[in-house]
């Protein structure tokens, strides 16, 4: 089975918390100092029957060597992807938004990403098997748990899920810095959409570009015409939840 | 003299061009495959008088240990720093809108907001000198040079700034997820603002939150009240981008 790893208090607690990841273990460094949130998580590993193993701190460098690890790594089952279209089916009945990252490689934009859709509430992430981080410990620990709420797909071919997706009623808007429309002139708010961000430089790939319906751009007050990748994927989000939030209120 | 390094091609052009960073030399790795941007890097150093030295690589790596280098540093002069009464008499004929940032410590969480900061037409960052992160090269490169673009100013009292900003004709508006108003429901494009972002768990010191003229939160559509700083930060800031963008059309 794939083991995957999970570090920092915060994250293991909520993994603990949500029970939705499978714990092996969870190792504690021997000469940590016990502090409430140390106590927390064995609390919680004996109440979810997880266990937990005393070990040196050498050893927990030896796993998680940027020693970022705060004497606690969990050792859990690798995410569990969500098939695509057992994912449409399951939200056919409501509005539902996804973010499919095309090339997005660095894993604390993927992990800062991951926790900005969740509070945006989007449903889904959809990333291509290959050119994009996998979901390794640091977009575990950068997402702060948020991936043990959110479905993440992945696809050998994003084109394929696109059009699988517009066949299911999404419509698809491209981030794309030459657009002419303001990210903020359209409506979110009334229809399925599948949102797709690109690598910082490249963008997004001209096949994908070609299959959306909207593209859209964010404006800028300098030429120094250049955002990163996590923020620019919360301002357009966070427009979608403003127009949500705004007309929430008009009802 | 204090010295920084700057690493990263991009960055390093960057700062080059802009030539308001004083380079003491750049080091290139004698084994780095040649590349346009290489080339380049030697270009914009002949034409700016700058010494350029080749190195082996692993004198390189001793200098910037993560090797994240792609061959190339600078050595530069630390960022120059402004002083905030400076600032202010600078600015005092044009609406401006500075960021502050209350123990803001991750040097990736600062540079990604140095850089969304520059493209939403801010003009500077106040920092304390104690509790947020240095100017280091990490927030040299996550700004992808964004930082010679921007006045820091950096302050022992984060209280004193603020009374000052607020003397000078400046609204105070602090982000906190206890706020009853939403970040969209102020209009930032007639007035100077001043805009307090926290850490992410100990939130907006209390001081500072009394002086706050505003008190606004980025409504959520889940549980999961956690957005990064960086990106709640740049969600903010397009909001005040998107309405300057709004209005300058209706005109």
């Amino acid at each position: 089975m794939d083991t995957t790893i999970i570090y920092g208090k915060n994250a293991i607690i909520e993994a603990l918390e949500q029970g939705e990841r499978e714990f092996n273990k969870i190792l504690i460094s021997d000469g940590a100092r016990s502090d409430v949130k140390t106590e927390q998580i064995k609390k919680l590993a004996k109440q979810k029957g997880v266990i937990f193993q005393f070990v040196t701190k050498d050893k927990l460098n030896s796993i998680e060597p940027s020693g970022k690890h705060q004497g606690v790594i969990g050792l859990v089952a690798s995410v569990k992807y969500v098939d695509l279209n057992e994912f449409i089916s399951k939200h056919k009945n409501e509005t539902t938004g996804v973010v499919i990252l095309d090339g997005v490689e660095d894993a604390h934009n993927v992990g800062a990403i991951i926790r900005s859709c969740l509070c945006a509430g989007i449903k889904g992430i959809i990333l291509p098997s290959r050119r994009s981080a996998l979901i390794n410990s640091t977009v575990e620990k950068t997402s702060a748990g948020a991936i043990n709420h959110i479905d993440i797909i992945k696809t050998n071919s994003l084109v394929s899920a696109v059009q699988k997706l517009k066949e299911s009623d999404y419509w698809v808007i491209a981030s794309d810095h030459h657009a002419e429309q303001n990210h903020y002139e359209i409506d979110y708010t009334d229809m399925n959409f599948a949102l797709i961000m690109g690598a910082e430089h490249a963008g997004i790939s001209k096949s994908l570009l070609k299959l959306s319906d909207f593209k859209v751009k964010i404006p800028m007050l300098t030429n120094f015409n250049s955002l990163n990748v996590s923020n620019a994927t919360a301002i357009i989000l966070f427009e979608y939840v403003s127009q949500l939030s705004k007309k929430t209120k008009r009802k």
